[in-house]
């Protein structure tokens, strides 16, 4: 039977950087002949893409928390047996842009919906697939605000982006909490890096893990 | 302070004829001067809506069952928090097709995701805001299948419709077990009556809750 893949989760506020170090980390990995899978979320599906559309749509500014911690929990669902589990299964390196500690910090911390109910719909969601890595971006929320009007603009920013200040402290709050309840899985690294020597750190970490067969690990 | 309304759902497999007898329950109600709202599930608000078009929809073939369920909650969520729950704050009595008890028959057992885990995902999408009185149609699953390609033909059913026997006969056998566990609030009416007969019967188990000022109740 072939080895289960490596899955590697990245999270972090809006605007810390993790899309340009996904993008990059996937061209390292390739190019040192690891097959490699790179999605997101919401999304990653054709129909998960659907849910997308409604979630970050700034005309729905009526959806409920409620609404919205499941609308994530459903297009997470489709995307983990139409994406993440086949191609785990298939032994590749899934890289993915946000997961469930996402929905915990920005549902459960941000909008008040409790950590403890996210987390339990999400075991819902995800049938026991859980990542392996996360490399958690951490970055003051105001650097984050700032990065993301300069490079989209304020009108720009879809409904989620679009909250306060407050709100995206208490979603960082929740972040550094699982960070450090979770100390072997999420590794944070410092956003205001330089984009080369971030890039280094993210590749090292990561390839620690490809680097040691599984069963050898720790 | 004004007194809560009434909260009445009406369930049992497609083709039982539950929207004729919403239909005309309503208009009964209402001649007889009680403040009725009327909706269904999937659906009953514009996100609701287009949740309900993404579940519907027969290009959604590969929809994972998981997926489903959290579709269904999410759709159930917004539409607690934007009509059912105001209206019964504002002393209305809410019909609405299908709720929870829909979710738990169809995803729980129908789909196998088990009436618990379905259970437990619904009671964070309603919050605590639970049926007064439940309507479920029976009707031996042949019957149902026979009316509903009857009116409108095989082609025209939707995803849902078009599952098979077998799927539907899984379904009417979780409504059951849940008429048998909650009698005070489950009422099962023999679908096969003929329509007038039906209204009536329904019409005086509706009644009786009305009627009865909630503080004087059992």
């Amino acid at each position: 039977m072939r080895e289960r893949g490596l899955f590697i989760t990245f999270e972090g506020i809006d605007g810390a950087g993790k899309t340009t170090q996904v993008k990059r980390l996937a061209s390292a990995l390739e190019a040192a002949g690891v097959d490699v899978v790179c999605t997101r979320e919401p999304g990653g599906t054709k129909l998960g893409d659907e849910i997308r559309a409604l979630l970050l749509s700034r005309d729905n500014q009526t959806m409920t928390p409620r609404t919205e911690a499941l609308l994530y929990a459903a297009s997470r669902a489709q995307h983990v047996e139409e994406v993440i589990l086949p191609s785990l299964e298939a032994g590749k390196v899934v890289l993915c842009d946000r997961f469930v500690d996402a929905s915990i910090a920005y549902q459960g911390g941000g909008l008040g919906l409790g950590e403890q109910a996210v987390a339990r719909l999400n075991e819902f969601a995800v049938n026991g697939v859980i990542p392996d890595v996360t490399i958690l971006f951490e970055l003051p929320v105001e650097d984050a605000r700032k990065r993301l009007c300069q490079s989209r603009g304020t009108s720009q920013l879809d409904r989620i982006e679009a909250r306060d200040a407050a709100y995206f402290s208490r979603v960082q709050a929740i972040f550094a909490k699982l960070a450090e309840r979770e100390q072997e899985r999420i590794h944070a690294v410092d956003a205001r890096l330089p984009v080369d020597a971030l890039e280094q750190e993210i590749y090292h970490i990561v390839w620690k893990y490809i680097r040691i067969p599984k069963n050898l690990e720790r």
